[in-house]
């Protein structure tokens, strides 16, 4: 499936999910269904032509305990251009200073007749807590390094959109896998797809104990890069270390960055993907990050559509509101 | 008077002030309108219609000097369901800091032609300076320890829907009076509208010179228990205390929290409300703010209907614009 | 030409820049064009009716890396009140501390579909380097105190709507010339249409070489003060400066504050105009600020108008979309 042979309607699906708090509980259908109304909504915005208010009358609330810029305003430009409200909740400046729980003050949004809430937290399984206590729909934006589904599914549909295929295609994630929640998501959903996933990083970055789940794990850029369709370069989030994982950022970007000399011996069509924001220098050089193998700023494009689509399915379909 | 009697229509009404800076000012005819209109709007919210772009065409600035969540995004949502445009001023990153004066501020965004400014800050009487001198209208989002007049008017809103009528009930507000404008908004609309209300707490948070308005001061909420119609517990608010008004927070909770123990000994249709953000464990224990008795998150939702209603008559029929 | 005689439609006006980075490029024409049509949309914002939503369908950034209220207001109800969406991206709360450079970052808000990207930065040049390397709109809302184009812009309609012309007026900018973008802009601005400019202000804040330009540059408001039209009053930005360039901020209100006195001595049409926020006291006394040739609050009027009308030249009439 490409989205060149999407018809330019609005897909007809069956989704019945009202809440996405992980790939890992998606079967590969649902997956698929995500990313053909996904690709549904990047031709809407390709074309230019405004999309269909199918958010009208409803409300989406930004609830994210962890700064983010990208996430926050994709989530947001998705839901307004489908004709939503948007709520932006600043965790700073909110009732938790005043020892309110999150699920008084998630429980406090939804009140306000809010359909959906989009949560990040640091808290592995927030979302979860809070999707089994609502009504509203609620959307993972990122529980600490779980889950983070909707850049997995973005992820996947750049895949889609230039290879026309997940499955058999060979797909390494490269660099801080211990720390990463995109990582997690995109394991899920490219192995239910029947993608090949390496994970590639050094020891100290990436377990062995994956290799259950049927990935290969593997510590040589070097020695995988030669059969990678695709090369997601996580970024190493130094923000989330105790004790810096490797000896130092010129080592690491010795060993595992993505350059014009391991450009040359990786295949002639990979994709170079990184999940943003992106390190130069470190986990990619600047000639690779804006060279033609490199679709990094199609991935935030794809963000919104994704988002589009993850809102339009939990709030209209899951409710029989098909469009 | 309750909701379900009300036409579906938009009520014809009458009201001539552009500003809502507390309920000290207003008679009860006004509040009646004032709720009447409110309890039009729950409706609209309730019934999933999309209610009538009454506030098209005009801008709403959201002016808090003091952190909000729940006030603001509650004026918010309720500005942009009637089709209004909302401009969110944050006071930290303003011109204020720049040696601006409140009353200058205020008037740069009146001067982007906007229709009314929702003003919060620790100062009693700021709104009121601002109304003097604006053509804009101001609603006053709480001024200090003063007023806090839509909270107030949702407190209301909620014993109506629930009794069916405000007139002969007992209404306790129990905890810290001294430092609460939800208590003196309430005490003012409440007695205007015929009920008995009692304050209770603390000597130190409670001040036997309120009697001289018509209201009961007790320092024992068991010993009130039994004739409250409802209860209405105000949060300890350390954040506007200087010395602790109290020996523990334990002993605070010993003798005023509503628990399953209080609750038995209370009226079986006793209404439990709480402006939040609330305290689990010290104003209220968890199980009666879960409960059936407890109608909290009643009162958030009907605070999007009271600040509908009161920018509607604000802004349209004291301007001769009805709908 | 006065708003007075323009015609009630959106006027059919040529222009080519898709972006608007500062006056000194501008030719004399384009700022007519530019002020005709933002007198256009002033007097469609005066008349009560709704503007036209010329930007349906796009999306406009604020991309704001130093703190601003009214500017960045001001943009926003401009492009809202003309149909657009916008997305507000703080700059604390966001990538850059992760590492990301600023174009990564546009780059990044871009990839969003985003029309325009509204940029403050305290480097001179910063809205430039991204105007060479994005598809995007990029509007220069202040880059360090090297040129604020929008801000020049209403203060050049604020003085058309009051003299009905802007050649062969006599415009002093009083103040901080030294850290002032809003100066800057008013030179190329002023000189373009035949204005004589006078710079004035402590020796320490005014250089000499100005008068290169074709300015006059004086150091005695005193002195000035009967042949000027209009008076601009600058800010003194403590916050730019590293020493004090005077010594005392009594000795500088003695000297050049506006006040009563001076206001006998100056023409009895003078224009006193200030980019605010205003220091009251310092620049101007409080008297002045607030009296009959004060045209400040119509300043911040026409800054929407303005912003309305760069927005649709540069996004649409640049694009070949003349409404």
């Amino acid at each position: 499936m490409t989205t060149a042979q999407l018809p330019p309607t609005l897909p007809q699906v069956s989704w019945s999910r009202r809440h996405l708090l992980g790939l890992e509980e998606l079967s590969a259908e649902e997956i698929r269904t995500a990313l053909q109304c996904s690709a549904y909504f990047a031709r809407c915005s390709a074309s230019g032509e405004p999309p269909r208010p199918l958010l009208a009358g409803k409300t989406v609330a930004n609830l994210f305990f962890e700064d983010s810029t990208r996430t926050r305003s994709s989530f947001s430009l998705a839901a307004r251009r489908l004709g939503g409200e948007v709520l932006d909740f600043h965790a700073s400046a909110s009732s938790l200073s005043k020892g309110e729980t999150i699920l008084d003050t998630a429980r406090t949004i939804e009140a306000m007749n809010v359909d959906a809430l989009v949560v990040r937290h640091r808290t592995p399984g927030a979302p979860h807590l809070l999707a089994q206590n609502l009504q509203a729909s609620v959307i993972n934006a990122g529980d600490g390094p779980h889950e983070h589904p909707t850049q997995a599914l973005l992820d996947m549909l750049t895949i889609q959109q230039h290879r026309g295929r997940i499955e058999g295609l060979t797909v390494a994630l490269v660099g801080d896998i211990a720390h990463s929640r995109t990582a997690r998501s995109n394991i899920w959903g490219l192995l239910r797809l029947g993608a090949h996933v390496i994970l590639c990083g050094p020891a100290t970055l990436v377990s062995r104990r994956w290799e259950a789940l049927g990935v290969e794990v593997s510590y040589s850029l070097d020695e995988i890069l030669p059969r990678c369709d695709v090369l997601n370069l996580l970024r190493i989030q130094f923000e989330r270390q105790q004790a810096r994982p490797f000896p130092s950022v010129r080592e690491y970007a010795h060993l595992y960055a993505m350059n014009r000399q391991r450009l040359q011996r990786a295949r002639p069509d990979v994709l170079i993907m990184a999940p943003g924001p992106i390190n130069r220098g470190v986990e990619i050089t600047a000639d690779v990050a804006d060279g033609s193998h490199s679709v990094i700023l199609r991935q935030v494009t794809n963000g919104v559509a994704v988002r589009m689509a993850v809102l339009w399915l939990c709030l209209c379909v899951a409710a029989g509101e098909s469009g």
